[in-house]
């Protein structure tokens, strides 16, 4: 296995090297904008890692690495102008840097050209299973987002229905990602089927991670600012687990912390996570990221590779789940 | 061949047997509503029918005409979105209805079940044939709306420009959807490509046709308000056409009518008309249909259908110009 860094600047060399630079420039600059605002490259490194399990030819993953790049460059495209996001990474999102009706139909056509990428795997038989997982992670992809929409005006949302949520939004991804590079690099089906699920429970891990993050990150290290879910009311995990576990005057609290809108942020965030605090949530929740995460460990240890790929990946999600950013 | 009627009938079945009923309610009603609002189901028309050319079990064709009937209410329901249309088929568009982002939203997962339907064919000779058809099509109609909104804001469109923006968001659709039920039906690739053809220049036909009908459609038969493209200033094939023939004062008299927002739509269309008449637009315009026409019936002559078959689709193709609506 490869480190880190050579996947990336692999991928990232196939990226330069299919600009698109096609008519109309109106529709396609958009598109060339958002894939070069960076970010991790997390979807691409795991088909590329997928399928250099069983070959290490890896070349032969780049159309799916570009494949999950586009299509989720195309989520947030489209969720930035649903959320009326002024800033993607630091730049102006693709809707105030151009305009929202570019938006959308640069969006579209990302849409498209994920599946194009699916097709340059030339093996017919494969190049089927791989459009059919694809559909099904895009199909749940939307449907998390609209989960996630419902949620913001639902005030009775569960841990499960949560739950449910990031793994349609996030997770299957991440899934597909690794189960579609896994198939190009000749994994069996059942094989794959694994690599789906440590997929999928590191993708749900990552994203309770997230969470906490976003509360207890390292100022100085978390990309983010920290405490801005508390600030913008938004329903984590955290604050899910809260309400879960809460005496009627806790969730009374932080029910009233979470219809404000202050100008004092730095108080609303202390007052929050002084909640949390007295109900051990921070805990509550690595207990559950950890939980996920060791089902992963058990798909990986449940396939036939050999020692050292199931540590290489055990270690990758570790330190994935000690990122700062 | 069956009648147009029984092609439309076993196609609404399909439709209806096929609603979707799937959770969350907010995403997929809003497709069903869009599927609900009729239309007159030309792309799944000419799916069965492709078929039918070569195969009568039409209903191997189904998945496709479902696909392509998707489709185009994806793009309707974006395209009026970017338009901001308040109304669709006399109904309120999706985004009026519901709200902007389940209008994007429901848009999204609309294209991705048009991949879906087309992965329902068995065969992945032909499945991967069809994803590929569907991907470049897909493309070039991302491409032509794209070309579509530039010409909004653009003095200087020629014809060729327009011709190729028809075809790009109009032509093509109807050609895959002709050419992807040929192949469902067994048709070999080098027919497939003639029906595509044919499709392809009826599609030009059909929209210069429909250019036509704007101004000179009978006002009792045509479905929208005759001469709603003149009182919107739109860049049709009439409008470039005069542009290319007209003396430079009939050039500024045009010019100043579409510069202009009136009041007085009837004595604007009056005006426009007038002009048109005084250069022979109408004819010219029909003149190009025809040629149109007959490029598509060449590529029916060159194919190995019986003369029956040939005359059908002369017939149809014939009778759908003189459509009101």
């Amino acid at each position: 296995m490869r480190s880190l860094n050579q996947y990336q600047s692999f991928f990232q060399y196939y990226l330069s090297e299919n600009a698109f630079m096609q008519s109309p420039s109106e529709l396609y600059e958009p598109v060339n904008y958002i894939l070069s605002l960076g970010g991790k490259r997390l979807r691409p490194l795991l088909a590329l890692m997928g399928c250099e399990l069983f070959d290490t030819a890896i070349e032969k993953a780049l159309p799916i690495a570009m494949s999950v790049e586009i299509f989720h460059n195309f989520t947030l495209l489209h969720d930035d102008i649903m959320d009326s996001a002024p800033l993607r990474r630091g730049k102006p999102t693709v809707h105030m840097q151009y305009n929202v009706n570019t938006g959308i139909l640069s969006g579209d056509v990302m849409l498209i050209y994920a599946y194009d990428f699916l097709m340059k795997i030339k093996d017919e038989n494969i190049s089927s299973k791989l459009i059919k997982i694809f559909n099904k992670m895009a199909i749940e992809v939307c449907e998390g987002q609209q989960y996630d929409m419902n949620f913001e005006i639902r005030n009775n949302v569960t841990i499960n229905e949560y739950l449910k949520m990031i793994e349609l939004k996030t997770a299957v991804l991440l899934a597909a990602a690794f189960q579609m590079g896994a198939l190009v690099g000749g994994a069996s089906e059942a094989e794959a089927q694994h690599l789906y699920e440590f997929g999928r429970n590191v993708g749900m891990a990552f994203q309770i991670q997230d969470d906490i993050l976003d509360t207890y990150g390292d100022p100085e290290k978390f990309g983010k600012k920290v405490g801005g879910d508390i600030v913008q009311n938004k329903k984590t995990y955290l604050v899910l687990k809260t309400y879960q576990l809460a005496n009627s005057s806790q969730q009374a609290d932080l029910q009233q912390l979470m219809n404000t809108i202050t100008a004092d942020e730095v108080q609303k965030i202390e007052a929050v996570k002084s909640i949390f605090n007295d109900l051990n949530i921070r805990e509550e929740a690595e207990k559950t990221m950890t939980n996920y995460l060791n089902i992963a460990f058990q798909h990986i240890d449940d396939t036939p590779l050999s020692i050292e790929r199931k540590n290489y990946l055990k270690t990758w999600a570790n330190e994935l789940m000690m990122r700062s950013n």
